[in-house]
């Protein structure tokens, strides 16, 4: 494609490397901005230099936060007693939508994958293991951690991984459910699934 | 979707205003940011702001451009016997990248349609029909018009309106050939293309 201003070429080829836009989508977004007002697009790049050099991790849960501690873990009304560990702060964000956990979070980073080349030491699984065992006087002792993991390939390996580095600790370790999606049809859910649905059915109490 | 950070949620809120990017991949989009550079972030801020506060529109064409003059219209090489009139930018990239027009564009900046409130004023048909009639010594007389809009109903509301105004110039006015696109199937094709397609059928020569 050749463009007719060297500004927009520039434009659509920084907006192009962001993961999913093509150049297509790129040109399309960077030709609205111009139908807007010059406001608009200075609050966009604002609020996006914004973001990336005042946001912080917390310390605790290594989730991103504006302060050291994020808002879950400095909520003195969260169940202290439970440790959920997902892949990244999206997982948490779904999580906490669902309304039904009340208990904390470890932000892992990642997951697991020898393809790219990520390692267990590249995760903060160091630091899940520490918040196990030097707890504070006062902190509630941790008594389960739930693997919210994706049910792929690095998400089993990483599960694994985890599995074998808790065993020490006297905890539960548990799993989210995996089953026919709620509104599902049998008919068209995939064969390992369905399976895994089967070998690890609920009785009805 | 509770956000852990309000810079998070600044920015998402912001990406999200971008047409087709909705809260979820804006969210995508800003955690893809943070886990970069933070040179990528302020390259990408400001080649945003640059391309939106100093790009210019062809004092002839409308056309996107870095002067005052594109470098279509710039280009002596161009034949400036035609003028292909376009919707917008992307309509003129589309047709470069065919390699099959050597004329100029003439760009409208929208299109006819009384549900959005544009009406023929907004768009520049002014500056066209000024073209038309205030040529300068040496410049090549215009001949011929390419009406290059989409089929639509807005399209073709433009396409007649615009022939109107034409009619009173000696020149040709032409339409884009509407009909199958090539390796499409005709078993697929829409009734009113199909149509089309055998009403302004091609004799072969």
């Amino acid at each position: 494609m050749e463009f007719p201003s060297k500004l927009i070429e520039d434009a659509v080829t920084e907006v192009s490397k962001l993961p999913g836009i093509g150049k297509k989508t790129a040109l399309r977004l960077v030709l609205h901005l111009l139908k807007r007002d010059e406001d608009q697009t200075q609050t966009l790049a604002q609020a996006l230099v914004a973001a990336r050099t005042k946001v912080q991790y917390c310390r605790k849960c290594h989730n991103l936060s504006d302060d050291t501690l994020c808002s879950i873990c400095a909520n003195p009304r969260r169940d202290g007693s439970t440790i959920c560990v997902v892949e990244d702060t999206r997982d948490v964000l779904a999580i906490e939508n669902t309304a039904q956990y009340k208990g904390l979070y470890h932000v892992l980073g990642g997951i697991i994958s020898p393809v790219e080349g990520v390692g267990p030491s590249d995760l903060h699984i160091d630091s899940l293991l520490q918040r196990l065992t030097q707890q504070n006087e006062g902190d509630e002792p941790v008594k389960e951690i739930i693997l919210a993991l994706s049910p792929t390939m690095e998400g089993d390996t990483t599960a694994f991984y985890l599995q074998k580095k808790l065993r020490p600790f006297s905890l539960r370790v548990s799993t989210i459910a995996r089953g026919i999606p709620i509104g599902g049809d049998l008919e068209y859910a995939d064969e390992i699934t369905l399976g895994r649905s089967i070998v690890s059915r609920i009785a009805y109490e």
